[in-house]
Parts: C-alpha cells; structure tokens; sequence
C-alpha cells in the first residue's frame, strides 16, 4: 500500500507547517463521495424546496455560530485579516440566506405552462417546463477568498440551492479552513433532514481531476487560475460524456480614467486606485490590472499621486509560496517590459511578503503578454494620447470580468460612453466611478464574461442568476397531474408562472 | 490555384446529379464571411429591437413567398414529399413570426434593477443587469429538415433574434434548398433594413469545421449526428479561447407500453408506434427507438399489430447515399444481435430506397450497443417480464431527447407514474399518450436533454427559450442613464423587468 500524501495547513506570515489536516484523498475515497452524491440527489429533490429551505438556512446558521474558529483557522492560513474574513463570513452566511430566500420564492424554476392550442402548426399538446437539477456537482474552492468562493462559497451554495449535491475539492492553501467549514455545514445538513452524501470534501490535486472525469459528476464550478482552469476544463470537455464546466479564471479588470475625470479629481482617483489594487494583497479576481490614464498635466498628477501612495507602502503577505514565486517572477518580467513608476517597502524575512509595484507604459506599446493578469498587488497605468489610441488599446484586450470608467461628475463626458460601450462588449460588469473590486451578491449580478474571464460566458457566479448553471429544462408533454411536480399542477400558486404567454400564475 | 470541388445536387430517387449549386467554400471565403458578420454585430444592436423584428418578419414573409420554388427544391433533394415539406416551411415561417413577437415583447432579456440599498454585506451600488447578444454565430444546417432545422432553422431565427449575425454551413444533402433559402433571407433582411453581413452561407466539410475555429465565431448551433457533432464540439472545446457549441446529436426516444395501456388499446397503440416511428422514413431526431412492451398476451397483441402494420410495408426513400449505407449496415447488425419481428417490402432499384424494419429482444438483454440509435425506419421490441425489469433497463439508457408513455385512460397506472419518473432523469421532454414526433414551438417545448441527445443539457434547441444560447448577461453598476442600454433606463416600460426583486417595471 502507497502512503497517501499528507495535507498540511501551513502559515503564510511564517512560512511554517501548523497542523497537518488530512491526507489527499484516495481514488476509492472520491468514488465513493461520488457515488454517495449519486445516491443523495434524487432524495434531496425528493424532499422538496421547504426542505432544501431549512437546509441551507441551517447551514447559514451554523457556519455563524462556529464564526470564531473558522475566522481564525482562515485567517492563520491566508494572512488575510480577521476584518477581511469577518466580512467575508458575514458574505458567505448572507449568500445562504439570500439563495434560501430565492429557492422558496420559486422564480428560478422558469416554470411555464402552455394549455393545448391550435395553432398554424396544427394542435398544439398541453406543455409544461421546468428547471430540474442536474445532479451532483463537483466545486473547486478558490485560494483568495477561503470562505465566500470556497467550501461555503457561491458554486456550493448556488448548486445545493438547485437541488445537487457538491462534493468540494478544497483548496490546497486552506485545508483545516475548508476541513472546518465542511464539517459544520455537513452536521447542519444532516441535522436539517438532508440525506447523506449531499456534501462532500476531497484533497488533493488528484483527486480534484478524479471528481470531474466521475462519470456521476454532471458539472463542474471552479474558480481559480487560467492555468490550472484550462486544464480540468480540457478534462471536462474530454469526458466520453463531456459536462458544463463553470471556470472563473482571470482577468485584468481594465480601469479607464477620462480627461476630464482626472482634471477633477487626480487625488481622489489615485487613492481609491491603489485601495482598489492593493485589497488583499492584489489578490482578487476582479483587482484593476490597467489604469488608462490620459496623457498630460492631469493624467499625471494622477499617477504622482499613485505613485507617493505605493512608494514605501508595507509589504504585505500573500496566500502562498506559489503565488508569492509566481507574483515575483512576472512582476520582474514586467518591470522589464515597461517602468517602474513606484515600489513598496521591501519585504521582511519571515512567510511569504512581496512587495506592493505600480509599473507604467504607453497605450500603442501595450501588447498581449504585457496586458496579462499579474495575479498579487501590482497595477499598469497605461497612458493614452487621445480618445482613438485609447480605443485601440481597449479593443485589443482579452474578455474580463469588469470594466471600469471613471468619468467627470455632474457635465457630460463622451469619452466616458465611448469607453463603457467598448468594454461592454468584453466585460461582464460595467462600473460607473467606483471599484471593480467588491461584487455584490443579488439579482442583477454578473461575474462573468468572454474567455479568459470564464469558461462559458452565458453565466455569472455571483448572484442569483448564478443557480441557472446547475439546473436543465424538463419538459411534460400532457402529463397528468399525478405525474407532474407540483409547481406544474393545475393550481397551484406558491411560485411565479408564465402561462399561456403572461406571467401570472 | 487548387480547383474548389464542385457542391452538387443530388436526387435520392433517382441517385442522380440533379445540378451543380456552387463550389466548396475556400477558407478566404470563409474568412470574409465571418469578418461581414463580425462587422454586422454591433450595427445589427444598434439598429434595436424593432428593426430586428422587421427583419425576422420580412424573412418570413419572402420565405413565404418564395413557397413553391423552395418546397420543389426541397422535395428534389430530400424525396420528404411536397406535403411534408410545405408543413416544414409553415412551421418555419411562423418560427420566424413567434420570435419576432418575442423581440417584441422582450422578457427574454430578462431585465432585473438592483437599486441602491443597505445589505448585511454593507451598501449595494445600483446594478442593472440585461442579456446581451453573444456575437456571430455558425449555424450547421440538418439533413433531416431541410428547413425547419437548416438555413432557415431554428438556431439560425434564435440567433437573429438574439441580435447574432448567422454564417450557416450548408447540409451537403440539400445544398439548392439552402442556397435559395440563404438567397431570399439575405434579400428580405437587407431591404428590411439590416446591415450587410448578417447572414452568410458556406458550402462544405471543411469550411465547417473553419467555421467552428474562426476567432469571430463566438458559439455553434448543430443538428446532425453523434459523430459528427462529437469532432466539432471538440474543435469548439479545444481552440485557445473555447466556445459554446450547441449539438443536437442522437435520442434512442424510449416508448414505454404500461400492461394497462396494452390491454385497453393494443390495435391503436401499433398503429401510433408504426406511424411514428417510420414518419419522414424515420429519420426524425424524436423517432421512438425502443419500444418497451409487457411480456404476455397483451403485450404480443401489440407486437403482433406491429408486425401486421410493417410488413410488406412500401420501402422509402432515405435522405442520401450515406444515410442508406449506414442504416443498411446497422440494421443488418442489429438484425444479427436481435430478432426480426417484421420486413417491409424490398426497395426498388432506383435511388436510396431501404425497406421498414421491425426488430424485438428482451429487457434483460438490452446492452448498450444494441440501445444505440439507429437512424432510419426501423424500431427495436423490447420485451419487459415485470416492473422492476423495465425500470432497470431504463435507468442504464442513455441521455434522450424524449420519453413517451403510453397508460391506461381514466384509471390509476402507477406502472406509468415510475417510468415517467424514471424517464425524466435523463429526458428533456416527457411525453404522455402520445407520440414524441412532432415538436410544438412554443415557450413550454424542451428539445435537448443529457448527453448524446445533446452537448449541453441546460439548453433546448427548440421553443422560444432556445434564445437563451446565444445570449449572455452585462451588468451595469452605476451607471449614468445615457450609457445603459434603453431597456435598463429609469422609466422605461417596453419590456418586462424585475426591479428590487418584484416583478413589473
């Protein structure tokens, strides 16, 4: 017998082994979690939506209650803060709750009755619709939000809230975080009537590439590198069998400052950039990789302003040895590759510091390689020498899954229409002077966007659309009632329904 | 310069070169096409809603119009019967009319409206959130319906509607019929008004799968065969920035006989499984392909109406060459593996005729290879001793398009209850009493389902929800009025929306 490899919760800020959590998983240890889902879907759909409500509310409730010690486990392993982390608990629990709200208010099912017609086709069958769940999911959790985008995070919640069991790969930097907060939610559910097998947690990157090649596996929810995203995606997509697979995977976040926005307010500016850059370290999906800065007096007091905000800034912490290397050697590369307008404090000995960077370069030299996510708290001013060069530069990027302006206040300001017309194009949220980095969690959420931001651009991973990625159509073709789930009976009025082409009920 | 291979037309009742329609498309054709449409994406939006409405409704106007020419040449190409035919272009044109009146109406872009508000998460920015179209979109036309799934089809109408310049690849089975149908709806769209480019045509194996890896290209719509469909999703999966593919592959349809449902009607229900299963020669993707019966005497009655309605039965003509070859050679192999229940009439000389072929084995022997689909007229019997063997060999078929059940009228059937239960785990559309043939397009219809009936089970290919695929969410956070698109402004009231989670506008 091969020993398995242990999994071991090591300390950003120390660089030290904490507590070894587990081993990685074993191929018979995924099947079975696998097969275990299998068997929990049908009875989880069983039970209902009112079931599945308590469900997830139970969860919320219990990751609460356990708030101290998964704050401080997240904490020890992602030298993010207790603040940050707080919040993000505070995120994670309200996500349950706003899901659970969805589940009972009933209008992500889309149900749709069409009664029988004539029609210039011929007679028309009595047809009923209906959002079903696809059956078990398989989430990968992200490293740089341990809670929110991980074992509790949006995939987990979203799938669950569709009515599919998860099994979760946790991810390797927050092992005894992911361990924790899966062993509080899987209690809960338990406790709430949920069947066993509903959720499930595995180590390793192997058993990860196990999970979504399972032929009982019928999506994927990722969130993570470009990389490591392609490859499970290219796996996904090999499958005799091959299954939706949602990656979240990079993103540059391009940020445009107009003329006439930096002639009002260059400080300003500057300072909710480099707030916006640096938060967590540079280490969110959404974190304003470009910042188009007109050329001239303006758009420079802009970048001196950023540049005394960076210059002697704290070293911070980041996630990992990985990240830290990976950080280290394209910023190096990018310091070639253009200027270096301003560097941070240099890192001390101890876990894995790196320091804050603000490199620039001119729009008409800014190439694919250039233009590339450099994941950690670096940011490129761009500078442009007029509206078309600055249109050029956008027209070039790659899909992203924001896009930011900030405009002149209270006056028109065409360049501003001009630039969120063409980001809407590649991006999947546009932000109106504001960060990019914050995404809210409801309705009218997209985090989402054209390759590279993701996989598959018709959806978002935040919000509540987000549970339409875990749900196929099923159509009843004049079913009797007796057969049809209940949202579909002849009166019945606990969700919202299209019929006969109005909404109503 | 390599001499282009000549696209011809072929009569499959006679075998012979009808015309030559045009050469193959050359990738710098195909290039250019996809650049037109690339370049008729945004003014396509900018021309709005209304003015793609005009164009849907002006396409199908001509496409009426042009009646006779298109049946001739569709009957020519593909021996279906000018009655049949005609029905298709009905069903064609108001596919055309039923999406222009849902352009119209507009709930399709799901409009929601987040105003600003104070959350658990802290305060939310204003978020409005609308689908937006994908971009140009390759359409494979089928060569079972040479216009209701072809250049006319259903994907091509969804795309328009969705905002999405076409660039259909030709069935080289009916390459007049799609020529003329591309002839007359490019004609209709641009004296209705829409930019030159929204709709190309190719000819050709090779310009399809350039089409699929063209980088304008943003998502494939497919109808055809498993492999077929499987090479190009893979091209789709596998290109550097991946894209949606849409394929619409194989259904084996399950039909399931209740023993009630035998003993009341056993002569009506033969009669409505020979018709549906040989309608078009059955070459329907929706054709029943395995017919569950009870062992027993009523059972056998049914069989026994089958084999009565089938044999001598006059042979038909198949679609083409290949499609007569490989039914020839599945039939025959199937033929081997089971028992023939019944024969129709040898086919004559001339064409591609193939005769009616009814085959039966036992549940307890049906294995996955016999499952498969075989396209063309030819149903497979098969016996089932009591409920629990039925419902085993159901639970190991594949992912199907459609299930049917037939039960026993005005008395309780639980035998039904299962099976419908059981077939909508892997069915898109469960049907009742009825025939899966015949595909209504209305908001209620799901034409998809688990793989191999299609590569994406989240999505129908059919019905008013099909515009979904080529659609993908934008959300604007803060934005001025002047940049949102004028379905999201304050105050308008054209469309459906959801505002601050209640539906209205």
């Amino acid at each position: 017998m091969v020993d398995q490899a242990e999994v071991l919760s090591i300390d950003p800020r120390t660089g030290k082994v904490a507590e070894v959590v587990a081993t990685e998983s074993s191929p018979e240890e995924v099947a079975a979690l696998c097969a275990a889902a299998a068997q929990a879907a049908p009875e989880l759909e069983r039970l209902g939506r009112a079931a599945r409500v308590r469900m997830l509310r139970a969860m919320a409730a219990a990751l609460e209650a356990d708030r101290e010690t998964i704050v401080g486990l997240a904490d020890r392993e992602t030298a993010l803060g207790a603040q940050r982390l707080n919040g993000e608990l505070t995120r994670t629990r309200y996500q349950f709750e706003l899901f659970a709200d969805a589940v009972e208010e009933g209008s992500y099912l889309e149900a749709v009755i069409d009664h029988p017609m004539d029609t210039p086709m011929g007679p028309r069958p009595d047809l009923r619709r209906m959002l079903m769940p696809l059956g078990p999911v398989a989430v990968f959790g992200a490293g740089n939000f341990p809670l929110a985008f991980s074992v509790p995070g949006g995939d987990t919640v979203a799938a669950l809230a569709a009515g599919c069991p998860v099994v979760v790969k946790a991810h390797p930097g927050h092992p005894a975080t992911s361990q924790r907060c899966f062993e509080v939610m899987a209690a809960a559910a338990l406790e709430a009537g949920a069947p066993r097998g509903v959720l499930g947690l595995v180590h390793g990157q192997e058993a990860g590439a196990l999970l979504v090649t399972d032929p009982r596996i019928k999506a994927v929810g990722f969130t993570g590198s470009l990389r490591g995203g392609r490859a499970l995606f290219d796996l996904a997509a090999g499958r005799p069998d091959p299954i939706p697979f949602y990656g979240e995977l990079g993103s540059v976040n391009p940020l445009v400052v107009t003329p006439r926005a930096a002639d009002q307010r260059a400080g300003e500016i500057a300072e909710g950039i480099v707030g916006s850059f640096t938060m967590g370290q540079g280490q969110f999906c959404t974190k304003p990789g470009l910042v188009f800065l007109p050329e001239g007096e303006s758009g420079e007091a802009v970048a001196t302003a950023m540049a005394e905000a960076v210059s002697g800034r704290a070293a911070g912490t980041l996630l990992s040895q990985g990240i830290r290397e990976g950080y280290l050697s394209r910023s190096a590369a990018l310091s070639e590759a253009t200027r270096v307008l301003a560097e941070g404090a240099a890192p001390g000995e101890d876990g894995w510091q790196a320091p804050v960077l603000l490199l620039a370069t001119e729009a008409r030299r800014l190439d694919a390689e250039v233009a590339e996510e450099c994941f950690g708290p670096l940011t490129l001013v761009v500078t442009y020498q007029d509206e078309e060069e600055l249109m050029r530069a956008l027209s070039a990027l790659p899909g992203s899954l924001t896009g930011t302006v900030l405009s002149a206040r209270e006056t028109e300001d065409a360049t501003a229409q001009r630039a969120a017309a063409r980001l809407r194009d590649f991006c999947g949220r546009v932000v109106f002077n504001g960060f990019p980095t914050g995404v809210a969690v409801s309705a009218a959420m997209t985090h989402g966007g054209p390759w590279p931001a993701t996989t598959d651009p018709l959806h978002t991973s935040v919000g509540l659309t987000s549970i339409r990625r875990f749900l196929r159509p099923v159509t009843w073709q004049n079913a009797p009632q007796e057969v049809l789930p209940e949202e579909l009976r002849d009166g019945f009025t606990g969700v919202p329904r299209r019929v006969d082409g109005r909404s109503g009920s």
